[in-house]
């Protein structure tokens, strides 16, 4: 089976994986419409690309909050890798050091943060945290990714409550025995969400700040009002998201309500998206309309189950090319010269 | 069969229900564009999600003409529910009263309104109504329903003549004789429609007035002007409604006439809809844009197929427990926090 | 087989004419995009039906030119009638009578003018014709017209040229043997539309003008432009038309351009639309936007396919019908009352 | 098979030629989002056809930098032409002769400049070329071309890397053995793209204008600035392109690019346009829209994979036929009577 774009890595998922492991990657809320909306929403961006402009020399290189990755695609938060390939979350940790960009590991690893720490040491990693009814829990995963140099801590406020999947409840989706959340043993029931906190409010920004140094990006942001109100709450990052599309469903397209959070931001804090990212030149779009870098989900889990480490590290690499040569054929050699003249939304 | 969702509920009845009493339940007018149109509407609309509200505590309670129901989905009227389940219109009261809403009892039932009443008493009822021809038909219904305790009056006005569904007519659709229109029985024949009567206008509304205390809603406006007199005739309430689609084929999308009813009213009686509710988040979406309260229609009839009284209940908690997950992931804690600038229409 | 709606004809035609005289009467220009969008076009457009008007009362009566006819919606004229019934035009004559509607025969009959007269004496019918390379043939064919009492000259203006119909060249399309045209015998070859003069102009109106008391009708007119000089030029009548697609591929659907049409008449002269009509609340849409009067085609030669006079009655009855009862739910009880305000265009 | 319309080509050569190289002419980058947006723009533009006009005497001739052609169609410069027919670009450069109009000659033809020119010898062609690193290697070719009387340069702008078509790479497509790029060979490997110079900016411009005097027509604008541009650095013409969908997938369709850079470009320059041409009317389209004139890529390929030489004449004919009359039914007798005024924009 030949690997040349990330459909094919899809195909091949779909067919190998478990269903009810692929169902489960693969799940939106509802009748999934904004899981869908989010790729359909990139079709509806046009280029409006530049020639004759010195693409010789090429550089695809950006920076996530001063740490330098080598193409602006980083590796969003997805839970139960081991579900994809045996060594789970550990194989991501190292194909994102292999490639040499940022892998935000999810609180649901079925490896332990130690474990992915081990796995790949001085990779760029960030943390993904929910807020527990139980804050201590929170407190003390927010401080061992600190201790173990995790570099940054990613927020996901969309899930005060677990989205309907339909196939999921069909299913009657469970880990299986042999996985763990290894980060919560002895903290809580296997898939046990209805232990996160959902009175948690932008308040509780503050008593995080409290516990760490490190950076706080939130995710899930999707209208102007909240990246206006994380702004003033002295976050350091805004990845718009919509959970996959797995939450609240009808929900916008991450693509196009990008768009507003980066005219709230006006610039005061990095903005990233996630969801709906197919192709090397979603990532082109998205940084067109001001994301500083995509985030990827499902296409991360679709390489995991491929060929592990070295799969995801073929996924990598295959966008890294195709947005590579997206933006040579715009007419950009490096990152800074991408902005919002090279796209405009399709009238249809 | 794991019921998950309300199409799993439309593919049983489609499945067991004999095909002449399904055609009937699932008619549209002519070509059915604007049933259908019901439903697509409603995916035009998108989300403004907001985050990091605290929604531990959610109350989605909400008062229709001051009466407390559990959430805001009603029963719509509908005909024959015989067709759907022996024990017809009894199970439809005693579900909406185990879930503590609001059922609208069609003239057109295959049980009585003393055998409605009896079946749950307590529970909350309107009782919908043509004006006959035989105004004295009309009259005896009204003060029948309010003798009984029913608490609103339904007029229907969208139907002056029947719309055409055109496999109704190669059905050659009858009640089958066992069946009665127990509210009408002596008065006409069975599904004697032209017995209503079409020179029916506004004036009507205080020859209606004069025969009750019941307030009125209005079922079956679609545009300002006569959201405008409706108010102005003195009604309580507007249902948005294009009878489902079986009338006016080529007629607005219910949720697309609201805004502009909404608009007209400012706020002076309450105003509904119903007609192309599938999901929990339509629920939110309606509301979203002004609705006090959706009434289901076909969705109630595949409850009543699948399992009578219980299965109906089942469709009710599952678009309860979807209303308030959509509202939780929204960030509404309460009924009263949703509003306008929760939703955008789609450009697309 | 029961024939409930137009669609119902059109299966049946499909099924049991020969293929190549379906083709023919199914052809449009190119790749039919013209064709087909005549009827998507009307699903574009909403109606804001009005409610609790007396409707109990109707009359769907209307005038073309001052003759009353029973319904607003006539026969368009449509070439070669016994392809699709024995009879061919005799018995479309007849049809138009009994329903005391108006029929627009074809200087492309295959009965003569003096057949169709005598096969239902006192039909209103007006006579369509081109102009001919050799002005002799149209004027006779124009005085023989006025003398049997043909009351209308529809002057067709898009046809300079036969546009090109891929299923006619790929079958070889000629007429039978058997059949002729009859009004152009001795005076062409069969199907020569060769002969037509493409090289009229305006002036030639003037021409037509001094050649006839009758009232000329200029149908092929899609733009406000054309609809001027039509009026300018003295016309009393315009029919919107596109020649059912089969001429220019890419034109307008004819109930776009009627809008544009309408506006530029500004009432000066009677306008009718054909194309895409498909059901009775297609003709009230067409109403309400401004025409006078509907005329169809291919449903036309369906209803003479399956049943020849009897058939084509079927039709207009059927759409009679659905004209009768679109207008009562949409609150109109006389013709007088269809307007502007009746419709909207979707903005999907 | 009856050849019709350009789509029964279309047919022939999917099912007659080779699988590697059908795709390999089919190909468009990624998933072909831009390749299919071509054709489906033309469908979203509609005439405004004017009627009466006296068309009797057509005249579709035109000027290219005021070289007359029969019409205004010419053949896009495409590579390859033995995959599609054993005589390859001879039998190209005999059937646009033998139609009079132009023929763009590919730098990589399957036969040389000398072949070309010896085949069909006074024939209107330009020369496409890419500039390569080896600048000696152009410079060659452009005075090659100019000495062979080749009387125009068309410089392809929008390759400075190839797109990523994905079933060429999993067919592992490379030319046969026993083809050559001839006007190559000795200076490159066969398809050795990389060694085009992406480092090329409109500075080079001047370079080319240096060696020759043949007017320069630059292949591959898609914004107005870049249109601006070209006409600052003295090109004669400007094709606006976007390599039938081969290069960055995502931009925009060319007649849409078309209007901007027309409107930009206010008649300094010729401005023509490729990509989605499939009938007579959507050259008709391009015209109306400030095309100058329209090359055909596929089509052509189509044409030679039927029946070489003669059936690319045939696709030719077509088109003209089609273009003809799409003329006469829009009411223009000459190509100077096409205008802005004929087209309008779908709302859809």
């Amino acid at each position: 089976m030949s690997m040349v774009c990330l459909s094919d890595f899809e195909a091949y998922a779909k067919k190998y994986l478990p269903k009810i492991a692929w169902d489960f990657f693969a799940a939106g809320a509802d009748d999934c419409s904004t899981r869908d909306e989010n790729i359909l929403a990139y079709k509806r961006i046009h280029f409006r690309p530049r020639m004759l402009r010195d693409v010789s020399v090429m550089d695809i290189r950006t920076k996530l909050l001063g740490a330098e990755i080598s193409f602006p695609v980083g590796i969003a938060p997805t839970g139960f890798h081991q579900l994809a390939w045996p060594d789970g979350e550990k194989s991501t940790a190292r194909a994102a050091k292999a490639m040499n960009t940022c892998y935000i590991a999810s609180t649901y690893s079925t490896c332990s943060l130690e474990e992915i720490s081990a796995a790949a040491p001085g990779g760029l990693r960030w943390f993904q945290l929910y807020i527990h009814r139980n804050r201590t829990v929170s407190q003390q995963l927010v401080q061992k990714a600190e201790a173990l140099g995790f570099q940054g801590l990613v927020l996901t406020v969309d899930l005060p409550y677990t989205g309907k999947r339909r196939d999921d409840i069909r299913n009657g989706f469970r880990l299986p025995p042999h996985m763990k959340l290894k980060n919560l043993e002895g903290a809580f029931e296997v898939c046990e969400m209805s232990l996160l906190d959902p009175s948690v409010t932008w308040n509780d920004i503050y008593w995080l700040r409290s516990l760490t140094n490190l950076p706080i990006i939130i995710k899930g942001i999707l209208t102007k009002e909240d990246a206006e109100l994380a702004v003033r709450h002295g976050v350091q990052g805004i990845i718009v998201s919509n959970h996959g599309g797995r939450q609240l469903d009808g929900g916008p397209a991450t693509v196009d309500a990008l768009v507003e959070v980066v005219e709230a931001v006006e610039g005061r804090v990095e903005v990233y998206v996630d969801g709906g990212i197919r192709q090397g030149s979603d990532v082109l779009k998205a940084l067109a309309l001001g994301a500083k870098c995509v985030f990827i989900g499902r296409p991360a889990l679709w390489g995991l189950a491929y060929k592990g480490e070295e799969g995801l590290q073929e996924v990598l690499r295959i966008l890294q090319d195709e947005f590579h040569l997206s933006m040579a054929l715009a007419g950009c050699a490096r990152v800074s010269e991408i902005g919002r003249h090279l796209v405009q939304f399709s009238k249809l």
